[in-house]
């Protein structure tokens, strides 16, 4: 695919050309998808972000400020951030941690500053559009729901009987159990959706739901209704990017099939277009029919795509390479 | 004196324009001064801020993370930013602080983002720079010395017998000791000007001293060897504003003659050319002749101004007005 605008950006196809994206997700799953947005040069981009956590800086001002933990959505503006000197030095002032070794050792600097922000405007939205612009973002980014959650877990293996099963919450303690996450929910259980998260749903070309931490990134916002309504609503082409295989965490040893039905039991009224899978990891004829089928059992069809970044040397990093995935959202659009 | 632009400004005198102006003080004094400015309208102002502060916020960033205490820049930064929407939004999110009873309690959201912009850019002054930028700023904020300063006191008073005098160490000390402050120094004691706040003495139409807390924020100044040589090799109009006697603090009780004693006694090479006085204290005819003659002893001659800010009921506020101020300082340059 030929580039469009220097080297950096990827072509965005001539016939149905992407404009607006609404990305759903957290964490470093999130950055790599908006990174890719960033390389398509896309009108419309807005971040849908998970405001459930509450571990390191984020967690600190959540418990400390009763706000919002700004760490996800920190993130998410650090990767739609210009290409350019202003937004580079922003990308890396908002992502600074301080050293030393006291009271403010570990905060980010833009955590810091959404907090402040959110303090002095009142509101969480107005605060993160002026984050946005100082990093000379293209797009906009949204919490998922304006209020902060907490994650709890069914998990079972923690106890000599496999069949006991036990809650765990906090999306720290959720991401780290040693134990089998069963399902996962939220408190508070029916949180209304951020107004701006749904109108950039409503108005988006695409929806993206993943890549990252299933049960605590991905999962937590089809448990919100207002944004599985809104998805059905949407004439977008809904796409969910299947973490690689290769990606530690929570779901390690999960099969890709796992991870769909997973997203199908937490949400069964949810139905989606696309499934975008890595195909390195090239699985077996019978898992690719296994695959077909769960995705299937959520409408949509299975698409392989090469989108494994390596490094210089070849080998894999573990994160979706961002110029790959926007090759592959493009490709999609354009089917 | 008519306003020239709008109801805020004021009449900067026809003849000889004020262009340039560089204020030297800390914390609440160089702000009313740097107001002032604001109202001039000036096209060149910089702050020449002092940076022993080792208490609060400053304190803990100074101590945390071996930085310039930021508070007193912080603040310089917040007088100068732009009359707009813009600028009173940043000037409001640089000032605000942190509530809660965590570790970010008291935290000014300015001192953090001056402490992160610094981490990054690896210069403080690139780093203040950055912040006036946000905050519409129309002039520059220096630190009068690019290191932490210590401030160390000879106080007596503090024992029973009066002769007994004792070192106190910090600015907080310093400042909120009951005894009675007979002599400062620096530690170290012979610091190296930062080059930005040479130049701008240098170029300067006007450089003023004062008001503010004397011992901690005004004398420190010209016990820096760089910056008493500059103002003297300066064409500038130098101007010591005097505190209103009304200024509670570690001078209390002092008389205005007083003041410029303990200028001069601490750096007996300082010439200036005018001391700005509030009328409002008006003194007695033999109080006016030792004025006279202190303010001759540094070369000055002494100006009376109402400069005293008053509140809606007309109380005395116990700050410098700084459209007063203004005023005075366009008069005395016009002189």
């Amino acid at each position: 695919m030929a580039a469009r605008k220097g080297l950096d950006m990827v072509d965005n196809g001539s016939d149905c050309r992407l404009q607006s994206l609404a990305a759903l997700g957290g964490g470093h799953g999130l950055f790599q998808t908006l990174r890719a947005a960033r390389y398509l040069d896309l009108p419309d981009i807005t971040a849908v972000v998970t405001v459930a956590d509450d571990g390191g800086s984020s967690g600190r001002i959540r418990r400390e400020l009763g706000q919002i933990p700004p760490g996800d959505l920190r993130m998410a503006i650090a990767a739609l951030s210009a290409d350019s000197p202003d937004g580079r030095l922003w990308e890396e002032v908002l992502q600074h941690r301080f050293g030393g070794h006291g009271a403010l050792a570990g905060h980010a600097v833009g955590n810091l500053l959404i907090a402040g922000l959110t303090d002095v405007l009142g509101s969480r939205v107005a605060a993160l559009d002026r984050v946005a612009e100082l990093a000379r973002c293209r797009g906009r980014v949204v919490p998922v729901v304006d209020q902060p959650l907490d994650i709890e877990a069914d998990v079972s293996g923690l106890d000599d009987d496999p069949r006991i099963m036990r809650p765990v919450r906090g999306q720290v303690s959720v991401a780290s159990t040693p134990g089998r996450v069963r399902r996962v929910r939220l408190i508070p259980d029916s949180p209304r959706a951020c107004p701006d998260a749904v109108d950039a749903i409503m108005r988006a070309d695409m929806v993206t739901l993943g890549p990252g931490s299933w049960f605590t990134s991905v999962i937590p916002h089809v448990l919100v209704d207002d944004v599985v309504q809104a998805i059905a609503r949407s004439q977008a082409l809904k796409v969910v990017v299947l973490n690689l295989m290769s990606e530690p965490g929570e779901t390690a040893g999960f099969s890709a099939e796992r991870h769909i039905h997973m997203l199908a039991q937490h949400a069964p009224a949810l139905r989606v277009d696309r499934i975008v899978v890595d195909s390195n990891a090239i699985p077996s004829t019978s898992e690719r029919t296994h695959l077909a089928r769960a995705a299937a059992g959520v409408g949509a069809s299975v698409c392989m795509h090469d989108v494994a970044e390596m490094d210089a040397s070849g080998a894999l990093t573990g994160r979706h390479d961002p110029v790959k995935l926007a090759r592959a959202l493009a490709a999609e659009c354009a089917r």
